[in-house]
């Protein structure tokens, strides 16, 4: 009975598996926001559940009230784009790949990745290839390069800005050119943008759904896991045209049957509330990275890095570091500190380790210390001959 | 941009869906216990929501104390099985065949079966083979049969009882022929018990995981949904071999990282307070069950059925009845009643509908009044010629 999917576990999930084994570990590792759901949030969910709202199913496409503010926050036209709530961004994912993409297809995404792409697109039977951006040009993507990546195979691009690992905000040229290409190769893009609210320039991240010429082949992911605190309670959304949905939905349904329903009320509470809460937690986000940048910056003998425009990531490079996850789980056994490797994002992370800064002010101090504890240790002991 | 899994929506949404449009439908469609979650469990929920534990990923595997007590409760092994969290039942399901099947594997299932099944083990590649029961015999497994829908493609059984649709509980004898079978022939079998409460026979329904000659190839699936009316909260599990669970569990992270965290917090209060929620619940579902019977039996003219001995289900015979999906969709709009039909089971449940005795006594008899109404109707338009 030899077992088919041969999907790896995420090292971002080896490491905190590990990290809950050995114990009073402070982690910076999985993307998990210190903060926690809003009170309005919280009342929200507490009365759905005391008005007994939340225990049967809802649709498989989510409850009305959601979709419906959904709709009308993206101007979607009912007509043409559909909407379906999902657990997660996650499940979202892997249903869109699952459900549209063809064992041996390719399927695109800039390298380094969030570590989940690689799964899902496996998952479905295609391939993930590789388009790495330019850790010297500040990773960006090189659009010239991209056009070179598609093969008759190709069948998706994956976007993800706010970018994870890096914290790269793609510009308005740099989308609407990849959107050109796949317009030209008859490609649809998948939009990841869970991080879209997380952003340090002056100006919101432009994103490939603001422009409509894109709309009929573009799958826009997004959660309320990050910017609302919600991770734990496993809701997102699918907004598509009609005709890549249609096919989508009923993998979703014989995924999950429909999202968690009381996090759809927390959900909706979300968006309801949304300017408020963003504006009360986001600037949090801003200390922090303030907070562990400038750690950072105190460690530039040792590493190199740039100051992420978005995520709430620093993806930093490890001077002379050959195997991160061997460096990775090294400090975590040693000196209780868990961070991701680089290599959990595809060979062009390798060299590099990420550290979350969602998680609290004193675990971001605690952490630096142990870091820049084992940092001096290893640097000691790895001297290039 | 073909899509390349076909997956349909299964009939039971489709009704629900059509239902949902219509309005003013009684529907005895989806299984859906009316009754609500219990005032136990909401408060359990509210109190991990208030106290802040909710909000963040829990492992992938799920939170310690509901891995622990279902340890606890099954009285396993911890060297030797393992436990996972899911999204509900049907994470479960897809989850264990996307791992463990390869494309043009074959999975047996008795049929008619719960329809869900056939999607799940499409999305992995795999192919569903029918071995019918036979009405004739009270819907009873012929393990003869079985031996012969064996080849070098299958490679595994999933087994259901109490069993949805037709409310037959397997036997002692018959769930240990079955895995016999799976030993001689190297099968893995899918045990799905989320009616295993739901029964009206006066001994608990046997499961093949009550013996442990079988463990070594027994998945076991289950759900808090049915008989906690937690079905919106979306929290069930997987017991297996760690040799079968361990490719599982990265498809359940690639899936939906985890399962909603205050949903596990529901479920870990219904296990604290099993005994005492189901003693209070499960009476109603009996009186449910004598209820609709009761109308079925002055129907005998039109129908045939058995009284099911577990599950919330009667599976109904609707004399010369050819289209079972036209009945059901013509009776919806006709009379605003919905019930799912039987080719939604697979082919040998064509000819029959399935009513859910899970919904509200109220309901119940508007529609069974309902489908009085249109089936004398119907029956006067079909007379054989």
């Amino acid at each position: 009975m030899p077992p088919r999917r041969t999907i790896e576990l995420s090292a971002i999930k080896r490491i905190e598996n590990e990290a809950f084994k050995i114990g009073g570990v402070v982690s910076l590792a999985q993307g998990i926001p210190s903060i926690g759901s809003h009170e309005i949030i919280r009342s929200s969910a507490i009365e759905a559940i005391t008005k007994g709202q939340v225990d049967r199913y809802s649709l498989s496409a989510g409850i009305s009230e959601l979709r419906e503010a959904l709709i009308k926050k993206y101007n979607l036209d009912e007509t043409e784009s559909d909407v379906i709530i999902t657990t997660g961004a996650i499940e979202a994912l892997s249903a869109t790949f699952l459900a549209l993409c063809n064992t041996d297809d390719e399927v695109i995404s800039f390298s380094p990745y969030y570590a989940a792409y690689i799964q899902v697109v496996k998952i479905s039977g295609a391939t993930i290839v590789d388009e790495p951006l330019l850790e010297e040009n500040n990773w960006r993507p090189d659009l010239n390069s991209l056009r070179k990546k598609i093969t008759p195979k190709t069948k998706a691009i994956i976007l993800c800005s706010p970018h994870n690992p890096t914290g790269m905000v793609l510009t308005k040229e740099e989308l609407e050119g990849i959107g050109q290409i796949a317009l030209e190769n008859d490609l649809f893009i998948v939009s990841d943008d869970v991080y879209k609210d997380f952003y340090y320039t002056n100006e919101r991240p432009y994103l490939l759904q603001d422009n409509p010429i894109f709309r009929d082949r573009l799958i826009h992911v997004s959660s309320f896991s990050k910017n609302f605190s919600l991770t734990g309670w496993r809701v997102g959304f699918l907004i598509g045209p009609k005709k890549l949905l249609t096919p989508v939905f009923p993998v979703h349904d014989a995924l999950v049957n429909c999202a968690p329903v009381v996090s759809q009320y927390a959900a909706l509470s979300a968006l309801k509330s949304e300017e408020k809460i963003l504006a009360e937690v986001m600037p949090t986000y801003l200390e922090r990275r303030k907070l562990m940048g400038e750690v950072l910056e105190t460690l530039r003998d040792y590493l190199d890095f740039a100051w992420p425009e978005g995520s709430y990531f620093f993806f930093v490079k490890i001077k002379n570091l050959k195997d991160s996850e061997k460096f990775c789980f090294d400090m975590l056994r040693e000196d209780k500190v868990a961070v991701v490797p680089g290599s959990a994002f595809g060979p062009s992370g390798e060299g590099y380790i990420r550290l979350c800064f969602g998680r609290s002010e004193e675990d971001i101090k605690e952490a630096m210390t142990r870091i820049k504890k084992y940092l001096i240790k290893w640097v000691a002991a790895n001297q290039p001959t």
